[in-house]
């Protein structure tokens, strides 16, 4: 370890930095859970205050100084500063070509066109909405630009944001690789005569899914001494290891959906929580980006959480909470409606076969919305026939279409495709598992995920930054990132099911 | 109005420092009201970054140079700039004074001092928060000294941060003539044969507490699209008028804790949201001191909120929310209990008599622990004899004494008076709305408000900073701050009742 004095001051200013970032993430947590109707302007005009004064604190010219100081990263033996000289690096660079002004009208506009979307959704008025949505896409450009992506790269800048190393291009490849396979399985599942019945799930007041939902979460292993979960719109998961906020909803008649929604929250939150506390703020103490973040949710929702194992274990307990709305739902009834595979239009709504889908459907429409090819004014209808085309769905409304998810109205371009590579990392990882602990899901049917929790640790979380996502995946899997390991696990886990 | 560059800039950094303030206020309302009891640590971190950053903005040398150049404020004759231009050079003033170190150590003690106190509060051991008290007291004395009170005059610092122009000479003066009749008048009530039965509030479910203190909440105006209502240790409002955060909390033994307290913080949520929302960030727009906001959550819970007028119109609707609880009480019975006057160890359960009682025993206490004649280690046998000869009680443990409150573990000394302080001035406010509208309790009995929240918007909301607590108290009420009104309205409202 370098024990200089520049590399002290430089950790030491990164955590300031940091609180003042989770300070902020609790303003957006507390914005989506908490706030009055009345208040969001007041709150976009906090946030923006907040997000100019971070990115001053992160321009300061004393940190350019003292990594100039530190020199290359490669001036030093340890991994570990290495990856925190790189990364602040990065950060530092990247910070510097942005200027204040261009961040609090970002802060603002975020704020604003949530509260936008949010509308437009009740209303199903696209029209609402589109005016912010066109500003997200301007300032998204606008920010490619500054970092130094020309015209035609801007779409790369905003894969790379959210996972460093990753391009269009290389999404693209693998997106195709992975229809290949993809599309005749799914063909196979929903042509099969197996239609599982999920109109079981009717009637389940909110009160048994919120403690059987919070059993599970910390039963998996989520700490609530150090976490919460609460009530929003759109499902998600903020803040840090020291104190993460998980959200669900609730909807009576659909009581997989708030489960499910904690399970893969849940996920997340184990992923920030397993981060190395004494690094926080540090690359040391950071996700590798949001695929390997996903890979932790997926594989928590999906490999675990639909497992038949995992079932075994917690079928009881869900009859205990619903006693009278399972009473004449057979075990595997109950085990095929939780593994329904159906082409649905909402993406949210989907199972784990066919939502890889609607990712494809969302980078494709990003695609073409950062080249040009698409108009912001244009997005309900091109919404719709791609949607038709790749899910064979035309949504009837464009809230089960273009407004369905929330993402973009926070300039959240270039996240969608996360979701899908987190797929596949989450079946690599999850053969990779297998393959140190052959008999890990007869823990799940005890009700124990200690074994889990700790290999994930081990491999994945406690690495914090040091790798990126392709060199991670190698790592731990021993494979390159792809979709083999994605189909493989659906066609394990799906063909008995529906054959 | 000064027009010039100069005073837009002054004032649009003012509004952008409220902002930034506004988003730590949320940190602190989520703290008490949310935090996992694992991340306090955290948390604190969080706020003393923030804190020291505010401070930083607080104290530009542009700030001191938009002043000077604006001289003093005689050079305006717009009494609104002026009022701006007063508080801001005070502010900047004290703000300079402080060193940038000595805010963060002072929000980050804030907080665990905060954390201390209520685990002490559970464990019944003031020992566990009595090393945090003694540092929030050597901090206080510290930050008078630095703004450049002397020795002697270090409460009088804390009595003039919560309510500018008022010293612990004058407090101490008004509370003596307080306690020349008050003490006489509690003798006559306490002694009285007439002893209210409080024993029917048993059993009354959350629920029809939260459904019935919001719909009273919502009656008397408070502005739920701008506002909450939660649930934490020590009931606050926090906020602004812009988003305006209340909490109460729950008894189901006492469910007049819950509304008296969602009145009491209603009343001061009605004085944020009453003031000019375009002045945010300015004096112009910040309440006169904690006396005058006391006033108004006072004279809500109390003057409105157990008057019989008041209680015409909501004694049905409370019936309706426990029909079965309320069946065999009679309409006089559940008046008396809600005016039920009582000398008992703990303040927030005190009636509206006796609770200067507990005022003047902090004061007392707070002027030991400034002057140095009571040391921290030796409250609880102080506070336990003061209890004793002031109140006549002699608390049974330290969670009954001197644990019971929250406000020292933030620091917040010189805080109790304005209390009382608020109860004269309430009382003083009364007699004047009473004078203007003889007629205003026929309101009450009809469910409306809006008379008497139209005439505190014009005489008090509205005036923001304008005046200081003595000046606008005589403007308002046309008569000095004293404690004959409170005398009197106490005797008009109890010898009825109790003779």
């Amino acid at each position: 370890m370098i024990s200089n004095k520049t590399y002290q001051d430089l950790v030491s200013d990164l955590q300031r930095i940091n609180r003042l970032r989770t300070a902020l993430e609790l303003l957006e947590w507390d914005e989506q859970v908490n706030l009055p109707s009345g208040s969001a302007e007041r709150r976009a005009q906090e946030m923006a205050a907040l997000s100019e004064l971070i990115h001053r604190e992160c321009t300061q010219k004393r940190i350019g100084g003292w990594l100039e100081e530190l020199g290359t990263e490669s001036n030093t033996d340890s991994p570990e500063c290495r990856t925190v000289l790189r990364e602040a690096r990065r950060n530092y660079d990247r910070a510097v070509k942005i200027s204040p002004e261009f961040v609090a009208r970002k802060a603002a506009l975020d704020s604003r066109a949530y509260h936008a979307w949010a509308k437009a959704k009740e209303k199903g008025d696209f029209y609402l909405f589109a005016p912010f949505l066109q500003s997200q896409l301007e300032m998204a450009k606008e920010e490619a630009i500054l970092i130094g992506y020309n015209e035609e790269t801007t779409y790369d800048y905003h894969i790379d944001k959210h996972d460093p190393g990753l391009t269009a291009a290389f999404v693209d490849r693998i997106f195709t690789l992975l229809k290949v396979d993809l599309l005749p399985l799914i063909r196979q599942i929903v042509d099969s005569p197996v239609k599982p019945d999920t109109s079981i799930f009717k009637g389940y007041p909110r009160e048994g899914q919120e403690k059987f939902l919070r059993q599970i979460s910390e039963k998996i292993g989520f700490d609530f001494s150090r976490g919460r979960i609460d009530t929003s719109m759109h499902p998600f998961c903020s803040g840090n290891g020291a104190d993460t906020r998980m959200t669900t909803r609730y909807d009576i008649d659909n009581p997989l959906n708030s489960l499910f929604s904690a399970i893969h929250e849940s996920g997340h939150g184990l992923y920030e929580q397993g981060l190395p506390p004494e690094h926080l703020g540090t690359g040391l103490s950071e996700a590798v980006g949001m695929a390997m973040h996903e890979s932790q949710s997926q594989m928590w929702e999906n490999q675990v959480g639909r497992s038949r194992a995992f079932w075994d274990y917690w079928e009881p307990i869900f009859r205990e909470h619903f006693p009278a709305q399972l009473a004449n739902v057979t075990s595997r009834e109950l085990f095929m409606a939780i593994n329904s595979v159906k082409l649905l239009p909402i993406r949210v709504d989907s199972d784990e076969v066919t939502y890889n889908l609607h990712i494809i459907l969302r980078f494709e429409l990003e695609k073409k919305l950062f080249s040009g090819e698409l108009a912001v004014n244009d997005l309900p209808e091109a919404w719709s026939d791609s949607s038709e085309e790749i899910i064979g769905i035309r949504p009837k409304t464009v809230v089960e279409g273009c407004l369905q998810d929330v993402h973009w109205s926070g300039g959240a371009f270039g996240y969608f495709p996360s979701y899908c590579l987190g797929n596949m990392i989450a079946a690599q990882l999850w053969y990779a598992v297998k393959e140190f602990h052959p008999d890990i899901e007869e823990d799940f049917a005890k009700g124990e995920f200690g074994r889990l929790v700790k290999w994930l640790r081990e491999n994945v979380h406690s690495k914090g930054r040091q790798y990126d996502t392709l060199e991670l995946t190698r790592q731990v899997t021993g494979q390159e990132l792809s979709p083999h390991g994605l189909i493989r696990y659906l066609k394990e886990r799906y063909l008995p099911l529906y054959s």
